[in-house]
């Protein structure tokens, strides 16, 4: 059986997201690409930095806008190894990112294809292109493993 | 004819916002009051820090946050110039603030009475208690005035 290769950058996102658990915090991952290149990564620093917007994709995007300097990520790719909430998506939309993708679907929190749906609003101006599932029981495992170890 | 007084938070909000024009931001302000006092307070920043998250909301946010060495703001309100968006609302509800006051309504951006709706989703673990239409003329007026400048 030939399994489907990874994305270096999901797998990456996934590496990251073992890391946060070390730190307390939740487990999800997150990479910002241009042109094959990594520009902002992070995992959930939200106990870490006393931040509460600090989910692993707000922080990779602002240090990839950082590190490129622009406040739009017009050719970039995002990827995340959970569904985004909805703050997130909404991030993702004003940082006008080509694409997202991401590992486990949330119904509990997400915001993309659950609850808030922010993408479908229209209000939402700018639609990235969504590829869910792409490393989902990689980042579903990371998570139960998080969560099982705190009961 | 006795006009009800603008809270001094909301007050302090819309003179950031009037600041924000003079940087080329959209005129939004924001504050973080606990126990009557600011703890963090911004207007848009978008543009410029380069960060594409950094709408006032989420500035004032992160300050109060910082300044009180915490990640959640359970005890504090936060007034803001415009209705916040997704990602603003999202934010809101991560931090736990106890009230959100907000002056215009934005049927175009908005993400609480329109769109994402984010607090009315079962996705959103905490919702806090909702003000809306304080200063909501003055709060207009600085968006109109600024738009109508660009055109």
């Amino acid at each position: 059986m030939t399994r489907w290769p990874m994305p270096p950058p999901m797998l990456r996102a996934l590496e990251l997201a073992g890391e946060a658990a070390a730190f307390g915090e939740v487990p999800v991952g997150a990479v910002v690409v241009k042109g094959g290149e990594i520009v902002g990564e992070a995992h959930n620093l939200t106990r870490t930095t006393n931040d509460p917007t600090a989910h692993a994709e707000i922080v990779a995007i602002r240090r990839a806008a950082e590190a490129l300097g622009q406040d739009r990520l017009e050719d970039c790719a995002l990827f995340v190894t959970l569904e985004p909430c909805a703050m997130c998506a909404g991030a993702i939309a004003h940082a006008r990112l080509a694409s997202l993708t991401y590992g486990a679907s949330d119904p509990k929190g997400g915001g993309v294809e659950h609850g808030a749906r922010v993408f479908a609003q229209a209000q939402c101006h700018h639609q990235p292109e969504v590829v869910s599932g792409v490393g989902e029981s990689e980042a579903a495992e990371v998570l139960r493993g998080f969560f099982a170890g705190r009961r």
